[in-house]
């Protein structure tokens, strides 16, 4: 007597990244019921054993888990490809917007991304920003999975572009309060909403934007509460100087002394940690999300992700900030991650094919705490899945013997344009490339409104004359 | 009293590459008729000039000049990505399918990599490939510009696979012979074939590759005929160790003494050139095409593009192969030589988004000597010319002051699936992303096969027992 399932993909070239490689399962087939994945395993079998409402043909398609995204700044893609390409991005390209980035632009820059992540088969967003109003909303409403974290600072809101260079920035007792008190109200509103689709991450902004105790308060906080703590970490020669200047330390060795390197932790960036501060942070059980493209393109720099897991440490993907990265893309950031290492370390066989793709999925999964639910497609985990579509012509010819070429074009070859079905806790988000319950247009046009009349104050404000670019402007480059 | 234009286009975010910059038009227009640019300016000039028998309507669109691939191996993408994430990845990954690329399973692979890199906007392709019958008419049939390169080489076909690591391998003179008659013939047929849309270069493979008096006789040939020289020069430590073994000399010193290096010459990779043999060869004139992806993939370098700009050099994009590299991409070309050099350097001001957008267009088109008719938006020019549709998710918002973020998000964010028209020659082959006279389901079918041909040959061969993926798929890694 078959069971029931809600579906059944059958025929496909199943890459389920259970045990330790890909786990591939030729002609594989996934049943799925109430957001579960139920059963795993060859099509013949499946085919007999499941009755579905909804049989799917997966044939010519590769079936992976949902990919994850474990660090971004969804606001930012309002301002999208204002901050590339000069030094000091932060306060020479960011900053001004970021003086205007009002709550509805804010809003429109996180609809854009969320959208843009998962028609490039992304599933589980981890994004990090300030809890305005109706942030966390915009993931409810997509139905995408979400790991929230509210940022904690006690900078004086909209004096980035003031910071000198070099200079130490001030931290306000009372903002940073507020900035918890704020972070703690949005923890107890949102983790575990939407069915659990939606969890809460607690997100001191760095070691040098908050004070000692805010620091130590915040860690107790997350502690108490069974929270990780999702964090910059060294990442960049200016956040090491505030530190040097601040308290005499780096930021790795401030951490340990403060009791922040343990398995709570999720440090991103890691830009400037040295090879034995990497081991440190990996020995310590925290984990890392590495952010190749931005990273590389803000800062010229590969984080250290290959000594992390060489000292036994899980790495993330994340995709960061589309104002200089510029895209949010874990196809994107997968080839990165694979290429720049191999240039790092001039050597073609560092972090094959198969190993970024573990990072986007289970790797990534158990670094962000969740491994358990999700990350690799096996009996019992929640029904997170894309179709990647192999017959797309950038990922053609499919070869399964002598060699399999399907997982090294994944990561080299594909754009995110092949995902063709993207369902997230079994329910189907975008089928044929196309986003089912979201208007594009309308998000489309919120988008470029809101973007101009950034754009607009900051062409008011004075404080753009300082901006980095705005020489490649006058020169006629851009 | 308005003129006649075949197209007009309006509306555009024009970047026409003309000056030294990006050349931005806003609100731009293109007339082209029969063929060529016949005007360029605003829309509301042109508007009122020409009455066209089709005026395209450019809005939320930018109008760039084709790009240029510079260096292509098409037939290879008939076995895409059966060899990265090795060493030695053309004697362990490549060679044993090299002994068995049938006629037919190259020509799919021609067709494979000609469609996929036109719908990504490539309008000139500079192929690099053995002049086997029916190659050149896979371009002349698609409609797409090309440079094509007989390959020269003296090498005894299917013996790659049998060069011990570190041993000279054969060269045999009879083979050389009859591999430059083909080039002579092939020259004499496709030299300007196609109304010019077909042009040829002479392509000595590599200086390793065929014997001194070989090299000598095709450069005599190639001066007489006024055509370029197509060469990989100093591509990898094996090639440096033949040239040592075979001359005592590195490639750069070996091509001075042989009077290769002039302004007839166009170097490829230069993986293993050192500052002074790449200002060198800078100096002399000659050109050089930059294959981020692929020799980022199967070395691990980033090539000296920025040192040969820098001495004065004019850089043109390739992408090489897709065994290795996976796709042939020009976007993707771009951003990774921006952000490969910035890492390079451990700066992110090094190649702005700006200058690698000039190395895919107007400085690539001078690389190649074809700067007088492609390569920017100019009047009198050919009319090849694409359309990027700038409101695809990845690509919003658009702002234009006081940065205008195209150029960065085109060059960091752009995949090549924003390309909606495809113009060369001023014949439109790609619409809504549609290659208009080709059936894309019938080469579809006839790359599976022909690369299914090729693997189960390969699978048979006992050579194919020595390649270094045998390990990952035996792993589960693939």
């Amino acid at each position: 007597m078959p069971e029931p399932a809600d579906f059944l993909f059958v025929h496909a070239h199943l890459f389920t990244m259970e045990g330790d490689g890909v786990g591939y399962i030729e002609d594989g087939a996934v049943a799925v019921r109430s957001g579960r994945i139920i059963d795993v395993g060859p099509s013949t079998a499946l085919s007999t054993r499941f009755v579905a409402t909804e049989v799917i043909d997966a044939s010519h398609h590769a079936l992976l888990p949902g990919l994850i995204d474990a660090h971004m700044h969804t606001p930012w893609a309002v301002v999208r490809g204002v901050a590339q390409d000069v030094a000091h991005w932060m306060q020479k390209g960011l900053a001004p917007y970021a003086r205007h980035l009002h709550r509805e632009a804010a809003l429109a820059g996180a609809w854009l991304n969320v959208l843009e992540a998962l028609k490039a088969g992304t599933t589980t967003l981890g994004d990090y920003a300030h809890p305005i109003e109706g942030w966390a909303d915009v993931f409810a409403a997509v139905g995408v999975r979400a790991v929230l974290t509210a940022t904690i600072n006690a900078l004086p809101p909209g004096q980035m572009a003031n910071w000198g260079i070099g200079e130490l920035y001030p931290l306000d007792d009372v903002v940073g309060e507020q900035s918890i008190r704020q972070a703690v109200d949005f923890a107890a509103e949102w983790h575990g909403a939407e069915d659990g689709r939606i969890t809460v991450m607690y997100g001191p902004q760095g070691a040098d934007m908050l004070t000692l105790d805010q620091l130590r308060h915040v860690k107790r906080l997350a502690a108490a509460e069974g929270l990780m703590l999702h964090m910059h970490v060294a990442q960049g020669d200016r956040e090491i100087d505030q530190m040097l200047k601040r308290y005499g330390k780096r930021t790795p060795a401030f951490l340990e002394q403060i009791g922040y390197l343990d398995d709570q932790l999720l440090a991103v960036h890691l830009t400037e940690a040295t090879e034995d501060e990497t081991a440190q942070i990996a020995y310590s059980g925290a984990s890392m999300v590495l952010c190749s493209g931005s990273i590389g393109i803000i800062d010229g720099i590969v984080p250290p992700a290959v000594a992390f897991r060489s000292a036994g440490g899980l790495v993330a993907l994340g995709s960061d900030q589309a104002a200089g990265n510029n895209c949010n893309n874990i196809f994107n950031e997968m080839k990165l991650t694979a290429i720049f290492n191999k240039i790092k370390y001039r050597d073609p066989t560092v972090l094959p094919a198969w190993q970024v793709l573990r990072m986007a999925t289970i790797e990534g999964a158990q670094a962000i705490g969740m491994g358990d639910e999700i990350g690799s497609i096996r009996r019992g985990k929640k029904a997170d899945l894309i179709l990647v579509d192999l017959h797309a012509l950038n990922l053609m010819p499919v070869l399964t013997a002598p060699i399999r070429n399907i997982v090294p074009n994944l990561v080299y070859a594909a754009t995110g344009h092949e995902v063709d079905l993207v369902m997230v806790d079994g329910r189907i988000l975008v089928r044929e490339g196309r986003v089912l319950a979201v208007d594009e247009a309308a998000v489309r046009e919120e988008v470029q409104q809101r973007a101009q009349e950034v754009a607009d104050a900051v062409k008011r404000d004075p404080v753009h004359l300082d901006m980095a670019l705005l020489q490649a402007m006058e020169e006629g480059n851009l």
